[in-house]
């Protein structure tokens, strides 16, 4: 093996890419400070209890693991950064009112979320505490989309969806905690046949309403209409009218900020996780959303504080590769100053402008290859002047 | 244990400090740019052998290593980054005139490097390779130092030191591998009884002129006099002598840069790593370094491409908490807009200025301390105004 082979789904970030992700990092955090984001970074260790604490299913199998040689435990590599923003907020913070957080670090995954993805990904995001109604989940929601649109994606398309909607069925039928599990697994996994072939048995557990609903799921795909057939047809409970409610208004709300709007109330991405509203962005033809978020109101409570939290996050690297490339500044050659004052004062103005000015090094003049140069300094009638090469 | 303990070492790092962090780190990139350095970033993760191939002695301890499951091999959490951008640049780039690279990252370390320090280092650098000249180490070492100052840390002491000087001594009277371990062994820890003994037992083996100057070097510390006392006192081998004219020739470069300058023959830190000039710089009464570099033109063979390489790096966190804290943004206070045009027209305008404007949500008006807010919107005369709080 040769030393310069990197493990797959991990790669280096060279210059031009390295670049725009910068950029677009700076774009994207400010947007968020404008806001009153404040930027927070919790460490990229800590001990796995902790990660896990507050995390959604999976991740165990998903977070690198080490030992720590200071106390002999365990200590796990963030594969999500939210967790540990919500024990920032519960702990360390502990403010009484809203609090808005954001944070942008490097997450590490064991095996890539899909084929084109890497294992580590530039995460992103905004989380704002203390606020239960539908205004703090639509500033999140439009948060992510402007996010979006700073890093220069456009034609999205949003997913709307609420946990809201299964979690009714289970606690309005009474379904016990296993076959919940069950039902949520194949649910998710979308799988028609396993839902039926399931159902089938449980007529005698379940209200007959409740399993015809459970059917239906999968259906209650698409734009307005989807609402209004799952008003009609599925069970009258508070918490399910509710919630249809909440998305009507949100999905009314944010479908003219975006190319496309769907509501999809089988969508039980991070089922154990969030608790109310989710929603994800797409783009182009992929089916790997490239943002996503909800509201997780109990994300708080393994660190000792359950209060309500909503927010998005989404991966720089991804959104990087689907951007235009955009301009690589163009540099200006400058000679070697040895003790010129006049010289090396203009090529201090320069750089104070924005300017890129490379200077060259004895044996090496005339390299213009050293930094993209376009122009260089020559000195012309005792000034020391930009000209084209 | 509870859930929000975390290691030893490991901390997070709360708004006020993120924030200065944050425009640390803007600065000083923005300044690299400006001079021709390209931002590259290499992955947190490679195999072992990669992360410590061209890397220094004791990198394999410091490094924290997990399973990767994809490939069955070991990868390794990168301890330092220089050299993964000697990778880049020998391997990925593979340029052929001047290279200039940058990078801003995180590092972790298993132990941490001091009593004071994290074991999460971010850690920022630039790197100078193919050229060989003392320009290229000039251009290096003024910027390590500009750097510093853009971060806002002043009272530098700088430290230059030469392993040319060891390695002359060693080659010059043909020292055996085996003995110049145990010598280098001794002087980098500076322990002079073992350095007495160990040379009482060399007269046999090597010239009395270098059994002396290795008794010598540790005295070698100080400012001119240093110099001029070494070429008196060491052997006159054409290689230490070149690297005293180097070291004589920066120091008076460099030396109106800086609050202090010394020169310390016997700082051999990085010996195996770097083949010239070293340098490092100190603040306060810290024997930490802050910031330090030097030249490792062998960095890049391990890669298959042996190139000169001359270079610095510094920790922002360490940085960070030896300045002055700096403004930390106030925000201004706006009322729920609800669909008022005019309101949410003046908070974009705010925003687009620069100010952070922070929406009340419903039932949690005229809070305050949201965000650290010292100024409201207000509806005066019909027009929404920023007034004081």
């Amino acid at each position: 093996m040769r030393a310069w082979v990197l493990p797959e789904y991990i790669e280096d970030i060279l210059p031009a890419e390295a670049f725009r992700i910068e950029m677009m990092r700076r774009r994207v955090m400010d947007w968020l400070f404008a806001h009153g984001y404040e930027l927070v970074g919790p460490p990229l260790l800590e001990y796995v209890e902790s990660l896990l604490k507050g995390s959604g299913g999976g991740t165990d199998l998903r977070m690198f693991k080490v030992v720590d040689q200071l106390s002999g435990r365990m200590m796990g590599l963030r594969a999500d950064m939210t967790p540990q923003v919500a024990r920032i907020d519960a702990h360390l913070l502990n403010r009484k009112g809203i609090t808005r957080l954001c944070y942008a670090g490097t997450v590490l995954h064991t095996v890539p979320s899909g084929l084109t993805r890497t294992r580590e990904p530039l995460q992103v995001g905004a989380e704002l505490y203390g606020h239960s109604g539908l205004e703090s989940d639509l500033e999140v929601q439009r948060l992510m989309l402007q996010c979006l649109a700073i890093a220069g994606v456009g034609k999205i398309h949003l997913d709307l969806g609420h946990v809201a909607v299964f979690r009714g069925l289970v606690r309005g039928a009474g379904i016990p905690a296993e076959l919940e599990r069950e039902l949520f697994g194949v649910l998710q996994a979308k799988d028609i046949s396993a839902l039926e072939k399931l159902c089938g048995g449980l007529d005698k557990q379940v209200d007959k309403p409740v399993v015809q609903a459970l059917l239906l799921l999968p259906e209650l795909y698409g734009d307005d209409k989807t609402l209004r057939r799952a008003r009609k047809s599925l069970p009258n409970y508070p918490e399910i009218m509710t919630a249809l409610d909440e998305l009507e208004m949100v999905g009314a709300e944010l479908g003219p900020l975006v190319d496309t709007l769907a509501f999809d109330l089988a969508d039980l991405r991070g089922y154990h996780y969030h608790s109310g509203m989710v929603f994800a962005a797409y783009t182009g033809s992929s089916s790997n959303a490239i943002a996503m978020g909800g509201r997780y109101d109990e994300v708080g409570k393994a660190f000792g504080r359950s209060r309500p939290a909503t927010g998005f996050s989404m991966d720089l690297r991804e959104l990087s590769g689907l951007v235009e490339p955009g301009l690589y500044p163009k540099g200006i050659l400058a000679p070697y100053a040895k003790g010129d004052k006049a010289l090396e004062r203009r090529i201090e103005q320069l750089r104070s402008e924005g300017e890129v000015v490379v200077v060259e090094l004895p044996g090496h003049e005339n390299d213009e290859s050293v930094f993209n140069c376009d122009r260089k300094l020559m000195l012309e009638r005792n000034v020391w002047s930009v000209t084209k090469i």
